[in-house]
């Protein structure tokens, strides 16, 4: 396997071998997710929309994927120090309930501003929580410290070759699940899903196109598209908690390379969208996740020329981690 | 496959034969729904569960297998007349949709306090509405005085042998996809899911526990069982606006005969299940559909010890037609 990993190009972090080596590891593991439709949404969007529903993914989101993909590609010593991450919540969640199955400790920073649903997901599944302030750089120091002084693995929630191929697998099983998609929509935010999807999906047929969904109050990947290099914002601002991330120097080259294009949306199409999945799908889905269906029934989507060949377009649900309190206000508003 | 049906035990209304007839005839239309399952509900209930999501059948019930069976079994002079029913929501939109697929009218006599998105859904599928009063006999006179007026076909809710063998479809799929299962929760109204899922179930393997969940507030079912004869109520009082039927004489025998006991929950604990299938499924899932779960968690449940080797559980999510600030409001009080 390391020898597989390490005849990959050397441009990108994964590749297709290791996605399926992703997926003979994993497998034991992780829910293989349906793929749901409906004709009601079909006939609005004037596509046939093919959803894959990794809101039904073990800790809620496709993130145990990876999670489960790194955890369990450490050796035995590495393992018994235990792994430690920031994130924005449904990695950490997956990364502890993945550190649970191989019964190893998991360390979870968490911005103290984190949805309360992704924190209890933590403690369900025994991630020791340290809090720290929100910012990004607060996150990154306090993992740190935490790293140095118990001899823990970081695992970063996007910006990793295990991650990557982990999230990867999401491909394998849809175009498997339905074959005839020639389109797949992803919400981008480190740029870990997309990463694995991407590569994934083009490597089992190169004509597919990858399109990324974003808000448009973090549009940093659309912005590096744009410069040919990673841009960062001095601060993001959209109701999509889970797409706050910016691009990492392993995934940039993926998306610069794999992704087609970024539609970006508003955070008041998100919310339409996860009421339509809510209404008609009958799945909770968080902002983060309805992002692709926002990005589908967008004006930007529909009268684009470059897109209208897109007739069965792949739909990543990527996570279902709503606060109904929250879901609730925001249809309100 | 008329000479098979005439074959059939004169006792009941439906049985394995017009059972898997009715598969044929209606898996072109039909969603094969998932089937879900949660370590962490697995862990609450003491057992493993196996959720059926009939929620995200076409219409969001499982209202449209019997329907679609009963549309598709008419002839051609039969359903150039149409068809008419009276319905507490889920039926109508599935007949609805259902004679749109064939092409004929439905005409749907619906209660005044019918919750709003199921009526939207006769509307989405050109069902033509036709308002009554809330009483039962309302209904009755209604569709009676409409079926006089255009010739159109009653089709029963549940009081019919196509709408039984319909719905006894679900024991077929979901034997297929967890063929582990030894019993399986199903919500009792009119009993014409029960009946088919019974049916099905206890053909394909008669060790199967069938049993019923039944609100406190409705419990005609297990009046009639403790009876040994309908029992009807002259009022019900619960939140599960698709639990408030009573049996019919179609049904009747088939639930004495093939359900193994009815377990009745209270209101609250409904809610507590809707709760759960939200934030830990991440389904939608209405009153009358959270059921099954609710009845797996009662004190009733586990603390019988008949029960107690009952380790492979199948929930029939029945539906997942509940407007989000019914359920929000219902969370709150």
């Amino acid at each position: 396997m390391e020898t597989k990993s390490q005849m990959r190009d050397e441009k990108y972090a994964a590749d297709i071998s290791s996605i399926r080596e992703a997926q003979v590891r994993i497998s034991p593991f992780i829910h293989k997710t349906p793929v749901l439709s409906s004709e009601t949404l079909n006939s609005i969007a004037g596509r046939k929309l093919h959803f894959k529903c990794e809101c039904f993914q073990k800790g809620g989101a496709f993130k145990f994927r990876g999670a489960c993909n790194a955890i369990f590609s450490l050796n035995d010593d590495q393992a018994a120090k235990g792994v430690v991450t920031h994130s924005s919540g449904n990695h950490a969640a997956a990364l502890s309930l993945a550190a649970k199955l191989r019964g190893i400790a998991a360390y979870i920073v968490i911005p103290k501003n984190a949805p309360k649903c992704k924190v209890e997901n933590v403690i369900r599944y025994n991630g020791q929580v340290i809090w720290s302030e929100p910012p990004m750089r607060s996150r990154e120091d306090m993992a740190t410290k935490v790293l140095q002084e118990t001899g823990a693995v970081l695992v970063h929630p996007y910006n990793d070759g295990h991650i990557i191929s982990g999230q990867g697998t999401i491909s394998l099983e849809l175009l498997e699940q339905a074959p005839q998609i020639d389109t797949i929509i992803v919400p981008i935010s480190g740029g870990g899903l997309i990463s694995g999807v991407a590569l994934a999906a083009k490597s089992i047929n190169p004509a597919i196109r990858v399109l990324a969904a974003e808000p448009k109050g973090a549009n940093d990947a659309a912005q590096s598209k744009g410069a040919g290099r990673i841009i960062t914002l001095p601060e993001t601002n959209t109701i999509a908690d889970g797409l706050r991330a910016f691009l990492g120097d392993l995934t940039w080259p993926i998306v610069r390379d794999f992704v087609d294009d970024i539609i970006t949306v508003e955070d008041k199409d998100i919310i339409e969208a996860m009421r339509l999945c809510y209404e008609i799908l009958k799945v909770a889905v968080e902002p983060s996740g309805a992002i692709g269906l926002a990005a589908v029934l967008s004006d930007d989507f529909r009268n684009n020329l470059a897109w209208k060949d897109c007739n069965n377009i792949g739909i990543i649900l990527s996570g279902g981690n709503v606060d109904l309190g929250v879901l609730w206000d925001s249809f309100l508003k």
